[in-house]
């Protein structure tokens, strides 16, 4: 096991070392698994009573959440200062370049330079696989496949043909990339399929889970720009666009032709309906169903998808429903008593009772 | 790249030329994407300005809806038409026949003529393949599967033992068909997994999506009858039976023994609950849960799901909870003001209506 | 075809025999399809009535459910006596022991006695396989994997180096364990990914559906306790606990180190929220979202969910809305004009109030 000093870790993660350099770890665990071998850290203030009883050795952390008497490093972003640390003690398992003579590489594919290709992998005609990246066992890569430099393709992944995946994205295992759309035309005649003749354009640095589907374009591209992270079981419709650094959280799922700004997040087992637009910076609660456009910075949840204020309080509302319906049939009661008087006119049957009755057939 | 004249796209889709029959067309594109070199299509009426504002060097679209001074091609069913026109220009890529030294074929498999089997594909034992089939690089076909003839089975498909496929299917990647339902008995001495001895059927002409699961029947079979459309990641449970011409949308579920008439329609992220019977053509909006059979024709929407009239007229009402509970509070408050005469006690102001005020202020 | 008779089946099942001994039963079938060739069951007394018009040989029954004069085997658990009948007449069919030249073992995996790798399986780097275990076709194991004695893992698996899995434990197609959890900080800077160094442990006799994944922990373990059954296309985040005996159905999600108490349930295409805790024995009704802690023997439903009860009653008070709002405009139209003069009428009653009285009961 590697072991490092305070310094060199507050040397790796940019920081300013407090207390003891000398002082060795040997690994990273949360606050409170941590023990005198162990850095730990404090991301979020709110775990301050934590890190006080903490048995951790050392702690990355941001100045003003400093803890006298402890060594530290203080840094600005300790998430990042964290990841940092993290793949100094465990560095990324990346497998040694080289191809696999059991993976099925087509002879007019261009394989970059310290390109890993794994066992019973396929690489298809003129596919292009860029310098450093790693595909792994079982991926299928179709013809004129582009994985850009640095991509990581876990097991089991599959590229339908054409489909372009830039630089420094990861695929988690069972991917798929550039299947169908679910494009048909509805007419007189039946149901006519449309052939999907349009890719699938992954940018640079996006990460997308385990089993997430991502169907290319009836025409043109489905796009996942820049950054974007899409979690597990994922599905994006043909011709979608999932604007810069998106997050789209598991089981959630964009319909056809919608286009997601920058930054939106959409929660775990939403979805959004086709042919919409989405504003920048919205954000889609959990388990919701967005069927109308939104503008940037919304933040909507529910079925229809409605501001998260509005839905709070109308479904707060509707706990006491049960209770409302009381109030309601007592006032009517007490009401129908007292009422009769209005107008001057001692009508003892009448509107009112006429209606009583038309509503009690109709219901 | 290839051409094709108006004259020949118009007797490929079998449609009435109108203007210039030897006008030259290289690729078929949307409306507002089409320049003088490309064919494009009006389907829906809704869109006849963007195709009057169209540089399309020709049109598909019906005879209702020509534009005069066009080179056009005039249909019955422009979407056919379309799909005829792409197939034209992008002839679908099909591999071309053979089995892959790389794949490994049971001895006892059956293959038709002009099938191909990619790289690293498994055909079980007896397994049977019919003329014209794909199976693509990493299927696994599980012992005694028979898959028809010019079915296309996209990498990474799993198919269980015994299950059957039927002629012109498409599994896309992923599709796992067969596996075990989710069948146990729940009795006094604990949970009891009941073996699944039954198949899954896939009958012609069904397209099923990406990463879609399918399980085989506990006792007889799961169908997906003719001509069916499952999006992506949908689940099909145990025993189920989907009627012809239905489609599911991207991550619904059906649930063991429920049955689907003809040409149902479940929307995306819907379910539908076990042992239920859904009528003929009935609709299940998105994000719904059916716990009740649905007569054939029904439109229902919501958890549990309603008729979509009903659905939307008490979601319009539940956004107005707020303000009907504030209004609710006022008229008790006035009734309670005003309505002391039903006991004789003529008591005006007091201990009810400030307690209601009280209950007001907290809410 | 194998046959047996009906005291070889009763002593199979350990049950008691009612009835011909010497009687031959060539399959198992359930009640409505057996015919004079089989043996049937009679689990839940409802179908009793299926039961006494079955055409079945034999039937396996409790004891109080017993029907004179027909042939039967009485047992105290009939659906374990159906599962071990089931297997008697069509035993689960495992690959013969075996390693498949076309697998791909690194050199220092360790596998166990009567093993079966399948083709075109790959087995990681000091991997671990216990006895009589199966690992088909496909399948991919990543470094340092262990799995236990007598798990099979189907086709198109894949596992994450140093995943642990237990015995006895079924992962059907195209499961994924050990993925990246959703993991990163955001802090001012931006969003820090941050590296995935825990692990998942399966714990034994575990049966997990085809797709599902499962997502590593951050630190630590993700584990899935012993005699836990998750259906399809589920997911499971990173640090989730999931306790023993629990059931996920299908396409349900648990969010990042949420706590599943043991045999919690949640139904089909429900959510729990990250962070929480889910008591023993607690209940998620289908399509629902928990997102808060619930107690154990808790029975929610909803969005968010509440307790069943509550959720029943609010939910059809919602359907009556529509007409709650009616009912309110109308008293307050009746009370805006009747309330000036709140004292001074000399009331009626009679037959508007009967009718409201009446109209109060009924509902």
């Amino acid at each position: 096991v590697p072991s490092f000093t305070l310094k060199e870790i507050a040397e790796r993660v940019g920081g300013r070392l407090v207390g003891d350099p000398g002082r060795r770890l040997a690994a990273v665990r949360p606050l409170d698994a941590a023990g005198p071998q162990d850095l730990s850290f404090l991301a979020n203030p709110r775990y301050r009573d934590e890190a006080l009883a903490s048995r951790a050795g050392a702690l990355l952390l941001r100045d003003p959440d400093r803890i006298d008497g402890r060594d530290q490093v203080l840094v600005d972003h300790p998430y990042t200062a964290l990841a940092a640390a993290m793949t100094l003690f465990h560095p990324e398992a990346r497998p040694a370049p080289g191809i696999s003579e059991r993976a099925v590489v087509a002879p007019d594919a261009t394989l970059g330079r310290q390109v890993s290709i794994g066992p019973l992998a396929v690489v298809g005609a003129k596919a292009m696989v860029g310098d450093g990246a790693v595909i792994m066992a079982g991926v299928v890569l179709g013809d004129e496949v582009t994985v850009g430099a640095g991509s990581v393709l876990h097991p089991g992944v599959v590229v339908y043909a054409r489909s372009i995946i830039g630089a420094r994205v990861t695929l988690h295992a069972g991917v798929v990339v550039g299947s169908d759309g679910f494009g048909f035309g509805e007419e007189s005649g039946g149901r006519a399929k449309i052939p999907q003749i349009g890719i699938v354009r992954i940018e640079d640095d996006v990460e997308i889970g385990a089993n997430t589907t991502i169907d290319r374009a009836t025409f043109g591209e489905t796009v996942i720009a820049r950054g974007s992270r899409l979690d597990n079981l994922v599905q994006v419709g043909h011709n979608v666009h999932i604007g810069e650094g998106s997050v789209l959280v598991a089981q959630s799922g964009i319909a056809g032709s919608t286009r997601l700004g920058r930054s939106v997040v959409v929660a775990g087992q939403s979805g959004v309906a086709g042919h919409l637009t989405v504003g920048d910076g919205a954000i889609v609660g959990a388990k919701s169903a967005v069927l109308a456009d939104l503008p940037a910075g919304a933040f909507v949840v529910g079925h229809p998808a409605i501001p998260h204020r509005d839905w709070k309080r109308a479904q707060a509302a509707w706990r006491r429903l049960p209770d409302l319906l009381r109030t309601v049939r007592r006032l009517e009661a007490l009401l129908e008593t007292a009422a009769p008087a209005p107008a001057a006119t001692p009508r003892r049957s009448g509107p009112v009772r006429r209606g009583t009755r038309r509503r009690a057939r109709k219901a």
